[in-house]
């Protein structure tokens, strides 16, 4: 069984290694009529690179994506979109020793044994978070479809280590502010003291992990495939389809088992002749579709892997315990980086339930774009 | 696009409604020689009446398998498999004065807009807890094979409300105490605790929440598709599948957001010959494929949202607010009643993985079963 | 990979024996608010026993459908409709003499080999021309929703062995006459030839085989998805679905081998401000697309394996030759049966591409019926 | 949905247009181990040029394969493996003038509307048979993994127009004769007749058609997942994907509707200890499963569409009739070309249900390749 499919009527493929020529993805389904050129992908590939460089990896990448087919006349045709991004400064020589010696928190124990030792292990091959620039790369597409409908997906971060942001913002507010703060986190005050956070791990030969939010304004109710392919149960497995992330959550997530019914049911409300709701503990999502209210989740990511610091492990060839010094460089956070990762894994998914449930047409009947 | 199936080789569809005659599930994919018979359903089927049904809704619901294909002279045959229970003791007045007030925390509301008012709303339809009974016998089927192959899967609840058990137990142990326990919690005395808040909340015309773990024994390393099609990935959406579900975690879980990497990388060791880890904060799952150590997921279950108490909500017809007092028989806490569908949810999609990566072959060589 | 299932959106599973107790289908994704009762099935049943039950097996199967869920208040809601046959008048004891004795021209022996021996041979279990009756009920659902939109599918005998109908019909000609004809032959005249063909065969102990076209009014141009899930394909792999079709063919079909482009081509006209063509040697289909012309699919029904002669075979037991003398009752031409199945198949398909392509909603909107 | 993916397991995705910069293909679910290179490709591509290029259009395609993804080390990696090939020599010039004057037996209407004008029309798009050699990558990595299993896989043309071979060649002779002949006709003498006819056309202004026959040996018994993912379902589905099809047959395909029981059965018998059947009218498939005969499945391939000829249309601005000269390079007969691609649809089909059926492992065992 394949594997690298995401969705069912707006189905994404990615392709591609960490140190091989290219990543990429394929869309299939995409519908026909939407404006797309290569430049519209530019500001997300840009937000895997932080405002402040200082606090990631010193391999900067300048991706630059290349439409391969899918397009004519500025606009999708309804065929397979490919887009490329070429992977450059690539030093496969510093991944060369650790062939044998699986880095502890990563896949390379298993995917050896999944793939027979056939992977590409370099920089972790198809498990490196260099892969999200695929998932990226729709998620342009997607978010260009959901600002069609006046559908608004936002990630950002929300803590870093135990530096957590408690404030809330306007989503203009988030926008702006996540483009200023190197951890994409709206709450610039906070934001700093996760750079802290981030730096002193660094400095330690350490990494640190964070929570990212990422929140869906203006879904319709009535998106959502019960039981199965329920809204909330596709969204998560998107997100757990970026590696570093151990846990999702919806609205009040895991506090739902400390609350009692009368706290957690969200009072119906009439507002402008609409049903609402007092309050959103359900995240946007009731029996697995949208109730029209914001659609809130959240994921944990983990602390980096790769650390500066000397790790035990074992010798897969002589199976021995040994130890391994990761070189290369490595980011000493992630999380900042998988924010438009977790927001087009959440987009993708939207825009795939929307066409299901027919909200979204196969052709786009607005020719204007 | 359908939308009531899960897994792609052991491929599960779950049918009927609450309040209809049946509900069943349809297995196809299941592999030719397996021993199966209507009695191996029981077990599972009882597992939804707790021990002390005291704490509990006074509906009982004593359920007995019918398989209506696939098994011939005693074993599976490789055709789809359809297995039903009949709903019995079923009362829809109960239910009738609801159809146009969504009660709050439910599907109702939702489901109503999303199948344009066709859609069963007689206690919850296709929402209900009751639909769980489904997912549960298919669950059966998935347990024998997985037994067939040492593979042990087993959920048990870990907190209610606000008490939380914290101490570890072996397998046996959970399994033995869990049977003992109205809350399916292995720790009895935590368990009775439990109890208490379950019935202080009943008391109070209220519900309450909880959480239950799942562990997974002896998977073998390199079981699952990355990167979208990854063992966690399909979990999730699995558990998410079951309605009252708001957050998956698999290992550290949410935790992983304050750890260092020095703290979340599981050292390898070499025990036995074999690759093992000192720690096991992946959850038994590295890159979306299984590590060889044990799977740990934990769900958090919310409130049961029909409660005894009046709450607003209003009404699709006149679109204005009024009031709910939601009559019919209520569990103050389904958590108890989840666990087996938690375990089921788990094993199916442990078989389907383990037949997508060949461990699983399509006809059991081993004709003694 | 299950394998049991039909269809993307309009997803369609069989499941039961021969000699089972039922044969029944699953049905998700139907839209809700199409009104549905079991009485609707029962005129495509009934198709199965033909006006002259001579020319048939002696088993007369009288079949009524049972509903056991999707169904509320008259009308589908969009969950998954289950429905059954129960089987009758079984003598299973007429088949296990086969059980090591693979009938010639049957699937007996390449079932033995998939399965391992663990399939239900009787009747041919899974195999046997009963289980399109399964078919059948699918179909049912889905001429009424084509109905729905004014498309109509007909599918009748054209020829019996070496007798065959050149005359061309109207639609109604075509529904009135299949009716009254044993052989589900249009032409009458010829349909008589059909008959003594078929009992000619029969009483040397024989069987014969036939050709049923297929044909489909007021589709709409621009339905299906090129180019592995065009209309065509599709179509060709739901018929092929039906054990005994050896060949399909669409429009000239074969003929366009022998054809120059210059005759094949069908010239586009305008007619009453609408695109039309002059001819449809394209049977409807271009670039596996609809082309708004009538659908003609023909395929080829080969002769019932089980015959009255004796024949020879292999003993799977000892692996050596011997020689078999069916028993039980057969027919002697399954043409007439297979021509409900037929229409069954491709009204299932074209169900499933005109809900993909957006022409048939999830819920009908036309809350009337 | 979706569309342009075949297989499950084996999963293929074909993108490009005619007239953009590629072509190419995407290969999700290859197993692990299988050694290819980039020179793999050459001979199937080259045989799209036939020997004698004067039968067929001026515009030669000298293809080169490009793998951008999916091997490491000269081996597959498990991961998804994209291949594609430049286009050149285009023209898009030669097409602007049809953009709203359909061709007839073009998909150009019915494209046109499906897509609602948006689709690529230069050349026919995604529809042109330059999209064959996406499938024929594929089909290269399929028949390279058919090998290491004593699996072959072969077409050849038997017709064009009403020159019809009827000598039968062992399959040395098929793979060595055809390639010496530019109709890709095993029998020498028969094909020098056919390309008379080719150029009889061409010269006339016109196109013809003709058949092409599959044979696949060495297949066990046993592949094939009955009912609707039945292996001559999917074989159908495969080659109905190249839009010039209009007729799959299998065996004694439409003959068998004229024929008895008594003629149509294969009769089993032993051989060499192993169960054969004297005949092979099921062209190797008995209920959709595989018997051990070779299969055997012949397809109807039309004209070419595009003749030089003056063709009656109508022109979709201002819905009028009127007349099409079409220019640019067109083949006279499309026969030849096709060859490959039938073949690599049927390759492909089957390892996608060899690897279903556990026949074909996730991971190549043998690393010697």
């Amino acid at each position: 069984m394949a594997g690298n499919s995401l969705g069912k009527e707006f189905m994404v493929t990615t392709f591609g290694e960490s140190h091989g020529n290219i990543v990429g993805v394929l869309i299939d389904g995409c519908p026909a009529g939407l404006s797309l050129s290569e430049k519209d992908f530019q500001d997300d590939l840009d937000q895997r690179i932080p405002a402040q460089p200082k606090i990631v990896s010193s391999r900067v990448e300048r991706d630059a994506a290349k439409m391969l087919s899918g397009v004519f006349n500025g606009k999708t045709t309804g065929a397979p979109i490919v887009i490329t991004v070429e992977n450059k400064e690539i030093n496969s020589g510093d991944y060369e020793q650790i062939k044998n010696l699986p880095r502890p928190g990563h896949s390379d124990y298993s995917a050896h044994i999944r793939y027979g030792g056939f992977n590409d292990f370099r920089g972790g091959g198809r498990f490196s978070g260099r892969i999200t620039v695929a998932l990226i790369l729709a998620g342009t597409v997607a978010k260009r479809m959901l600002g069609k409908y006046g559908i608004d997906v936002l990630a950002y971060t929300t803590s870093i280590g135990k530096v957590r942001s408690e404030k809330s913002f306007s989503v203009d507010e988030i926008r702006k502010n996540r483009g200023l703060a190197a951890t994409r986190c709206p709450d610039l005050v906070c934001g700093k003291k996760m750079e802290e956070a981030i730096v002193a791990a660094k400095n330690a030969g350490d990494s640190v992990g964070g929570i990212i939010e990422c929140i869906v304004l203006n879904v319709p109710a009535g998106v959502g495939d019960p039981l199965f392919d329920a809204l909330d149960a596709d969204l998560a497995k998107a997100l757990f389809g970026i590696s570093a992330v151990k846990s999702v959550e919806f609205g009040a997530g895991f506090g739902v088992a400390e609350m009692f019914g009368s706290q957690n049911n969200d009072t119906f409300l009439i507002k402008d002749c609409c049903v609402t709701s007092a309050t959103n503990n359900a995240g946007g999502i009731l029996g697995g579709i949208s109730s029209g209210e914001p659609i809130v989740v959240r994921v944990a990511i983990k602390p980096t892997p790769s650390i500066g610091r000397e790790q035990r492990t074992v010798n897969l060839l002589t199976m021995e315990e040994t130890v391994l010094n990761v070189k290369g460089r490595h980011d000493p956070c992630i999380v900042p980086k998988a924010v438009p990762a977790v927001e087009s894994a959440v987009a993708i998914t939207l825009v795939d339930h929307l066409m299901r449930t027919g909200f979204i047409p196969k052709v786009l009947l607005d020719k204007k774009d």
